[in-house]
């Protein structure tokens, strides 16, 4: 069992716990995810985009939490769908390895509008 | 190396071969997953709540790309700050549990404004 | 002048005065916006559709702010483009008109993604 | 009447006319704005910050036609809550006011999360 798994075993455990699947539909937890990579974004609204590369300790801290917090709600909605959020994401790469072959995506944002 | 482990050297590598790192900053990351989270919560925009729970599979299948998007860019992200997301998640889900007692957090969503 | 106007100019000299132009580059600007839409959204992330047409007097309240806060950044954001969102709305009206007549449009919202 | 009305009275009958008050509940509304200020936001995604204060023509374009969606969902909003958009960015100019005394706050972002 790896750590992934052991997290959404513990995530689903805490869930279950609290009696809190009613709250748990997927469009709940679609809403959720998105407020959450928005406190994400906020820890990096006014900074300059140079600073965001050197975080201090305490941003890079809050940031952390903020990124954890969208992955647990992401790892509630896949199981609420019924996703396997890693075979999705593998799917994903070897789609974008070929819509971005590397010899004419090198280096230019132009036609980069997703990953 | 567990599947998380892979998918993270492959997109390091995705990365690397289109000299995209220039692009990657933490700031523009973060836009970018927000941008993806929002795209996840279209999927659920006029959906009544109820149907976000039998999604049809042509409306599962493009949650599930939503998703991957997400995920790859929160991995970029990580990567970019040097955060361990497993490591985040495990210590929020501690937080978590000290924040929301099972006994008192039952079943309610009151004071359930994180996770 | 209209109310709408004089909130413009009161924006721009509330922002002369903090010297905060630098701060307001239109990038930053959309960031901080889409961070006050996520505000708003969260307001209404746990509540049953059917309570969100009835909210209690503080909950409006807290809609209330955001709203504020969503249309304080857009207006910023407009004047460092040079939009005029009014104009630009009428726009869109005039071409969502054209996209959903009215007559197969009607109660519909399967092809409706947008407005 | 100002050109504001006018625009809402228009969209209260575009709305009216496709019968679609049953989707414009208060939350779907919330998400339908959050989603299109992501879309604003994917304008300026990958952009150099500098950039975006001088847009090309169609990116210029691209971003007004955003800000018309987030406007008019707004308004949709404001008039399903029973919200006065104008005077609730009035009264949180002059709460801004309060909180960000123009001497305190000149040229510093340091406190500066809210507009």
């Amino acid at each position: 069992m790896t750590r992934l798994d052991r997290l959404r075993s513990a995530l689903r455990a805490f869930t279950a716990e609290r009696d809190w699947k009613a709250f748990h539909s997927p469009k709940n937890l679609a809403m959720a995810l998105s407020v959450e990579a928005a406190e994400l974004l906020e820890v990096f609204q006014w900074m300059p985009e140079a600073d965001s590369r050197r975080l201090e300790p305490a941003t890079k801290a809050a940031a952390s939490e903020e990124i954890a917090d969208v992955l647990l709600y992401l790892l509630l909605l896949c199981d609420e769908l019924g996703v396997d959020p890693l075979a999705a994401a593998e799917l994903k790469m070897a789609s974008n390895a070929q819509k971005y072959p590397a010899e004419k995506a090198r280096g230019t944002s132009t036609k980069y509008t997703r990953l």
